[in-house]
């Protein structure tokens, strides 16, 4: 049975060998410098005085921030299972590293091809790092269960797909989300659910007692969870329209998420018999505050319109980790292991709803010139009704494109050659890791003293 | 005695949700975009031509950095007990997001309306985190006796005395406190002061045995001094005026930080019999040089006098932590857990007393045309003796202020109402937090086959 | 055997005080604040409608970050030893704000005199960060087997001859070096592999079982490898000449990065017997993209010749690991702790050749009137191939002044005076720090009742 171990010393290698080279042989052909990273472009149109003027200084901030949520952030974050850490932050950093080089050809296949050729600079770093998390999103969902090699072949499809609604989203419909509430985040989430549903355990239980989190593991997981609360106001404004809209991006999502903290907290301790907080709460629902305002981020939204879309968010995705994740798990076969529907899911869909609202509601009369940044249709062709209206559209074709990408994905992944552990096996670094033996402290002295004393004894 | 009751199942929902409702209809009511953040307003100003001078790309770095420091920082410099990781950085956490929403409201209030509104942009963001690592100052000295329903209340009062004092100090007294060595520091440092001491618990020797570090929590809490001492220097820059007075500003506060450092190594050392460095110093005193230099930063200091600041800094508050803690403790029943009176309430009085020696001296003839930017008053009426003075008036002001706020909110803090723990279960998690299982260790097994053998022998 | 003493109570303190006050004297003679720093200099040139052009708002970002590489970085990297944290974090904390004082005062006076004065401002703090992190690629090399005293005395020579080797390189041989390849790296790795070869201890063999990570050490680590890998595109840029530059700079770093991960898991996978991936690999042999591409990232080198960097140097980092160091042990006595000429020796190495490459194939019609910037010498008088000769040159140049600065400073340091741990005692942090009791948890419990309860038996 040799196509059922979980021995990838020859699978991982092939696979990422051969994924590099291809990417490595496609940029060879597709890829070259944009208008700001080429040499001889850039100073054809410039004069040194205006070096300041490349968008690296307008641009690389936020990506340097996004950048971090996706490696520190999204890696730390799911290290909260007391044996999967090196699995946690070792294959985010591997599918990480893989996503953002093919989003890069993926994403410039369907809407950055200038002349035949991909251009790139800060615009599309950012661009693949946004794909990257939806990837990252779905491996959420499948966190512990999943081999290296079944999770880069997920992202080959996942990556492509997210691509092709993007390019639906904003070439074709014209829908806004700078933040990625439905783009990155819904799609992310229901995609990794649904493969998760195709990859369903039924033993699953075997590996229970490891599908929980210990003291330093919870805490590791709280530096992934304060990176992404910090930055999230850079990634939601990150490729929006430079200038105010860019500033009141950051703002909201700002006060979205510290309203949306003080929701989680409330609720946690309420839904807990004895009022104590949950960890599992606190790391990921007090970040459903930047989930939901993704969409409607650089909408003149207002501070008040913020908070409470933050307040809602948290409310909803605390109920979802107490109520609906055990539900999904019995009733729909659903095994969701870092509960992504809360965390991405809902508040995704939610921001898609803020979105459609916001747009109904834009006018001249609130945004002034600047209706043309944030609303160009509206202020060429459409009413404000088109507009909210295609932002709905929008998240149905999301959630479509989601639902049966993730169902022919999830059977992909389904055959048995990836090397994906046993069912006793899930959750457990050791599989696919060289672990270290165990740190010399006094107890373990201590324990062998004991264990020769009893040996005596025993004889 | 339900009062006395550690269980915040009521208590901490109502607490959180009533604050938030609060602040959203106060939000609504009050707080409008700024010039930089409303579309209209920015568009009424500005072709797209100009969307490169929006503030956001002159403030928002220093302020993500900033943020970085509040929420890392901070929240990680305190997991350094052993069982109470959850709660420093959970309820630093929480502590934070609450207070940045109300500091917004109440420095708005006193030095921020605009026609009735409260404008809010990046410098409104920056303001309300500096408000913000005020109360987490505070919320050191009394870490692990307090319950967060407790916390909230002392962050409602204490960011409007901050709030109070700031506006006094700037906007009254005309002195210079862009790093905040009095406004944040040394007020919030004697703030939590007086506040523990009337909290004092003579029984609290029943938790000692957690009020100390283990290995790992002590290399979390390394995280948390080295976001703050690396990012320092964009604190103590983020609001001064632009060009060189914020280009001299992080490069003071980077000198001063690296003589710090030596001192306070040297000197862990000295005070120790056997030459070995105290973990509790590198991870505080070497931050002082930060503290210290928070008034005078944007002074023409020069490399050299910061560097002296920060060498006293280091030295007395090493000095601070080996000697003077406890006598505080036994004398004054001064029950500081961080060391907040070393770290932050003797650096930011020498901040003070340096900042006042620096006005002394500004002319035109070091300054040139920037002592406009610096020193307004000195350009404009005042003499160099004038904001001498008026720079230790408000040391005296803020002195004043925080032990008078700080008692009146002790006595408030003091009503047996807010579950905080009882004097066994200090410096605990589990008082507030559902804990996870202990790891599945081989130490674990072997104890338990020893445990099994040793009942064999027993019986 | 006083000399012999561990105990550092006399020696640390004094090295550290005279040191500091020799560079604050130093400091107070020689620097002065720059054009863009000092206020009566910024202001004689620019009036307040230009505080934007500071260059703060164009290099403060790119130094934060360079910065957070060498605190957390390097210091978190190096936490991977079990009973090493301490020290690990510690000492590159101590070691890294003395150098960069140091490498200010070395720096300026090797390039950077203005009428006697030295100049400091952000671009003399990015260098002086700079030529820290060459010392700390030093220290990697002796880890665990120095005294803190020792590596400040060889941060000492090696901040010396850094930047007697930097101003040869840049400024006699006209090399090109943006991201140090050679300076950086090839020299401080290879400086470091004589020191640690002259130090070599027969007897090391008596602590090896601390040296080798544990569980929680290696996620620390991991800390320490993410931050540098999401910040190597700013190291490289930092100072770079401004605009199209510095982005592609970035631009090229992210790519050899992201495609130095998958060759490292591919042949992480691949030399282990069972297919598992080390933790060794992952930590370190990933960042050898940065390494690799550090002296060409700023010229033309198109995304894919830098994936193609980026493949060969993670190949040859991991290969290196395997096979190279334990030959490099066995059979040239280099006791190499964190394996620095695997992260920074060849691929330094490898980075200069490929920059050399690169240099002779420049030319106006790849680079417009952007060559000026990248190669003023090929602009102006200089031939490619005096340009790729001369980068080879500096290679050279740069491998003797690290070998033989090496093995003198290796001897002044062989000196038994510095305090240095016994070799039973190396990779050990109670040598030189207090440090806490264990966690009181369920096991010790567990273990001290059957303690008890054994004792009992055994009467």
């Amino acid at each position: 049975m040799a196509e059922y171990s979980t021995n990838l010393r020859v699978k991982l290698p092939v696979v990422c060998i051969v994924l590099e080279v291809i990417l490595i042989i496609l940029f060879g052909v597709l890829v070259e410098y944009d208008e700001e990273t080429g040499a001889k472009k850039w100073h054809h149109k410039h004069s040194n005085d205006s070096d300041m003027e490349n968008g690296f200084y307008y641009r690389y901030p936020s990506f340097q921030d996004v950048h971090v949520m996706i490696f520190i952030g999204f890696g730390f974050l799911m290290t909260f299972l007391q044996r999967y850490g090196f699995s946690s932050v070792g294959f985010n950093f591997l599918i990480a590293a893989f996503s953002l080089q093919w989003a890069t050809l993926m994403q410039g296949f369907f809407h950055g091809m200038h002349g035949g050729k991909i251009h790139v600079g800060v615009e599309s770093m950012i661009n693949a790092d946004f794909c990257t998390g939806s990837v990252l999103i779905s491996f959420g969902a499948v966190l512990g269960k999943t081999s290296p090699v079944q999770m880069l072949v997920m992202a080959i499809f996942e990556v492509a797909l997210f691509a092709v609604n993007e390019f639906i989203l904003l070439e074709v419909l014209h829908a806004k989300d700078a933040g990625g509430s439905m783009t990155i985040h819904t799609f992310g989430a229901y995609f990794g659910l649904v493969v998760t549903r195709v990859l369903y355990r039924p033993n699953l239980s075997q590996s229970q007692k490891r599908n929980c989190s210990v003291y330093n593991s919870d805490l590791f997981a709280m530096i992934g969870t304060l990176f992404l609360w910090m930055f999230w106001p850079s990634f939601n404004s990150a490729i929006t329209h430079l200038g105010d809209d860019q500033h009141r991006t950051a703002l909201n999502t700002y006060y979205s998420l510290a309203s949306c903290t003080l929701a989680t907290f409330a609720f946690s301790a309420l839904v807990n018999h004895e009022g104590k907080l949950d960890m599992v709460h606190i790391q990921n629902a007090a970040l459903a505050g930047g989930v939901a305002i993704g969409t409607a981020g650089e909408m003149m939204l207002t501070p008040f319109g913020s908070m409470i879309v933050g307040f809602l968010a948290g409310t909803i995705s605390v109920l979802g980790y107490k109520y609906l994740t055990p539900i999904l798990e019995s009733k729909l076969k659903i095994q969701d292991t870092c509960g992504v529907h809360n965390l991405h899911g809902m508040p995704g869909v939610l921001g898609a709803i803020v979105g459609s609202i916001a747009a109904a509601t834009a006018s001249t009369s609130i945004y002034g010139n600047g209706l043309q940044d944030v609303f160009p249709e509206i202020s060429d062709h459409f009413t404000q009704t088109n507009q909210a209206v295609m932002q709905i559209v929008s998240l149905a074709v999301t959630l479509g494109m989601a639902l049966i990408g993730g169902l022919i994905v999830g059977f992909i992944l389904k055959l048995p050659i990836y090397g994906a552990p046993p069912d006793t096996l899930c959750f457990e670094d050791s599989v696919y890791w060289e672990l270290p033996g165990e740190e010399e402290t006094q107890h373990e002295l201590t324990v062998v003293k004991l264990d020769e004393e009893s040996e005596k004894l025993n004889s």
